[in-house]
């Protein structure tokens, strides 16, 4: 039946006609389309459109639009709040194969490239440059995804996330009409910003096929630290005083006891099996050393057990790569589990009380659930190693989680720093914004009116 | 006959019995409020209204939305598009009295101010705290109206816009609701980007009541050069490779020879009347020599006459208030002459060839027009003083600008990098942006179906 009816969908039929093999209707591809890195359950898209050009995501999105057919992006399926799953069916719209970097300009830096683009290439692609694009998330993200999702990550303590380093964008709209936003000058006040408004819109405003990127030169000095602290405040209360006092550190990270002790056995190393802050500094040689002198003052001061450095850059590989492995070492805490990786941010005054209020919820609940954090933003993350099929400690889990998200709103937080809301937050938007998010709901309306464009996230039409 | 026009109003019946006393319908209150710093000409509202609450603005926004009458938010009038001009006549909200600085949260570097705090008065206020707010256009602009211009000037290049600056906002909408968007968090993915949208929107989606802002510490060090160059083309490349070299000047201002004999004869100072370029490092004692000893090494290659150090805060202030008079220098070039300030912003690889060519077309167009810039963005002004009366001299000013706009849009620029659209640059965002500006459009019609917000600005409806 559900053969007979695929066989017959008059949308799959026009797009098989503009895309040959480039249209997958087997179950396997549409399985693996239907689902991200989160806990989700998989949504299987009706079919998938691997895209080559804007101008063929319009082709793809009039077709879809004319038959009111749900729209879904898809770059490297690495979201964690369920943003890729077909909740109502529709075509996956698949940007893995726009992977061209467009321009670069380095006496400007900036670039510009196709959303399927993803980060490592990027950067591996500008090495020579003496440029490199510092947003990153862990994953390796397209750089499509991360504009959608208003990604951030290790680095944004420093140069920002995608809010800041996108410079302009090239949209298919719900009718199928593209639009490029924004442009190369550093700033403009020439009308609305609908970059900004596309940037974290998750798909349900269009489809992102191109970005122009801001660029920075790698930094003439790099170096980077471990440094475990006798208690978690006492880290905690580091990163407050660092960010206080003005000190540009270009990454500072913390892990705590459980998730060093999981790193330990999943990356083979040895670090104390303590609160500890990943720490890495930017710039030139003398700016470098007074940040991390700076730095370990404040430190020793909270009872840190001295920097084990970094400098060269295939320690600092090795080093980050532990850091990058969090998740996964999390989720090999307990095997056959999987991993549902929480996401609140407050303002810094308030993130030692909410991450040791948090790690005291931890431990009452009996979960396993190691925290790690960007905390130079105030953002940090409890991964959940659970059974998403027992629904006791799901139930469990989402009280915990309940609990976080309405402690850091109490402390004028949000409910994401950067995961985004996908389907997983969509209460908790309307808990943190109220009215405001009648009025997202308005501009959804005005540029989706038919709702295809990746519904069911966001925003309860 | 206006006048019995005026006292059968029901609008201005209404918001009498609202406000009593603070509702103005004199002459004279009207002008002021007709005009901002432009050559526009006086387009006065009906009445002015001194509101003195978010909640007295939704009242006020209620009586216009039920009559349909234009509602047009006031700060200080600085702005230099014809932002505050009634073309259709209505309502004034005028801010002014709204001046609290509702807090001050120095531990996480940020604050929260209703929308006629001027900047002057909130940098005076944060004195002690040992924070500021560093953008500076120039005037002493309400931090509403600099929000709604999205606003940025000399310490741009450092610390960015308004855009990067605004936390969060209250916002009256043009049915009255009042909404609050943003938060405290550094970052967040939480839903569509409310805040950057209303950066900019000049007053035509709501009526921006109270504003939460980033601020900064104030540097360890600050140190302030004056810098003569042989040619403009030396000037403009001491920039240009300044900022390829990521070098993280706070201020890098650029005037010509024509101002700076302006600004001898205005401020009765002696600098060498060539192209100069003003800087300013901020940092700690070593970073802000390291800067300046790199900037100089610059400068040297292209020209540069030697720095004239202002160390000291009150040889800064007397420096920076030269900087600041500029435009009221030009103005003084010619008596009775006005000022048009121009505005455009182009990838900085393209600036010295923007600036040239600008420069040849001045000479060749036979105007006074000195050439000033914030310059690390790549933005750049040029101040024409004429005889608004003058319909030929108009006409000859015109053109140039025009010029000067496709120039900066072929190079991948912007029609306005800080003054915003307004009046005078709804067809140049036309050019820029294209179908975008149809988007634009249906948000504004979707927030405000009626067009009471500021109506003739930013777009044609």
């Amino acid at each position: 039946m559900a053969a007979t009816t695929k066989r017959k969908d008059p949308v799959i039929e026009e797009l098989r006609r503009l895309l040959g093999t480039r249209l997958s209707t087997s179950g396997a591809v549409r399985d693996q389309h239907g689902r991200d890195e989160s806990y989700h359950t998989v949504h299987a898209p009706d079919a998938v459109a691997f895209a080559v050009s804007t101008e063929e995501v319009a082709e793809i999105v009039k077709i879809c639009a004319h038959h009111k057919k749900p729209v879904i992006p898809f770059g490297s399926g690495t979201s964690l709040e369920g943003q890729v799953m077909a909740l109502h069916g529709g075509i996956c719209i698949d940007t893995s194969q726009m992977n061209e970097i467009l321009e670069v300009n380095a006496e400007d830096l900036d670039c510009r490239v196709q959303a399927g683009v993803q980060r490592l290439q990027l950067n591996e692609y500008l090495r020579d440059t003496g440029l490199f694009f510092p947003i990153d998330p862990g994953a390796n993200a397209s750089i499509g995804g991360m504009v959608a999702t208003r990604a951030s990550g290790t680095n944004a303590v420093r140069y920002g996330t995608m809010r800041e380093n996108v410079l302009g964008m090239t949209v298919v709209l719900a009718d199928g009409r593209i639009i490029r936003t924004g442009g190369r000058a550093r700033k403009s006040a020439a009308g609305y910003d609908l970059t900004r408004l596309l940037v974290g819109s998750e798909g349900t405003l269009g489809v992102i096929t191109e970005i122009s990127l801001r660029l920075y030169g790698i930094p003439e000095a790099i170096s980077a630290a471990v440094c475990p602290f006798d208690s978690l405040a006492g880290a905690v209360n580091t990163v407050i005083l660092t960010i206080q006092s003005g000190i540009p550190v270009a990454r500072i990270e913390l892990l705590d006891e459980v998730q060093m002790g999981a790193i330990n056995k999943y990356s083979k190393m040895s670090h104390p099996e303590q609160p500890t802050l990943f720490f890495e500094f930017h710039g030139s040689e003398t700016g470098v050393r007074e940040q991390a002198e700076r730095v370990g003052e404040i430190a020793v001061e909270y009872g840190a057990k001295g920097f084990d450095w970094a400098i060269r850059p295939e320690d600092r590989s090795r080093m980050w790569q532990a850091r990058y492995d969090a998740y996964y070492a999390a989720i090999a805490l307990r095997p056959g589990a999987k991993g549902w990786a929480t996401d609140v941010c407050v303002p810094i005054s308030r993130l030692a009380e909410c991450i040791l209020e948090t790690r005291r919820d931890i431990d009452a609940s009996n979960l396993t659930a190691p925290i790690v954090g960007h905390v130079g933003d105030g953002n940090f993350h409890i991964t959940f190693v659970i059974d998403p099929d027992d629904p006791e400690e799901m139930m469990r889990a989402e009280a915990l989680n309940e609990r976080m998200v309405m402690r850091a709103l109490a402390m004028g937080g949000t409910c994401t720093g950067e995961h985004g809301v996908g389907t997983g937050k969509m209460h908790f938007l309307v808990a943190e914004h109220g009215e405001a998010v009648a009025v997202m709901r308005q501009i959804k309306v005005a540029l989706d009116p038919d709702n295809i464009m990746n519904p069911g996230k966001i925003l309860r039409l």
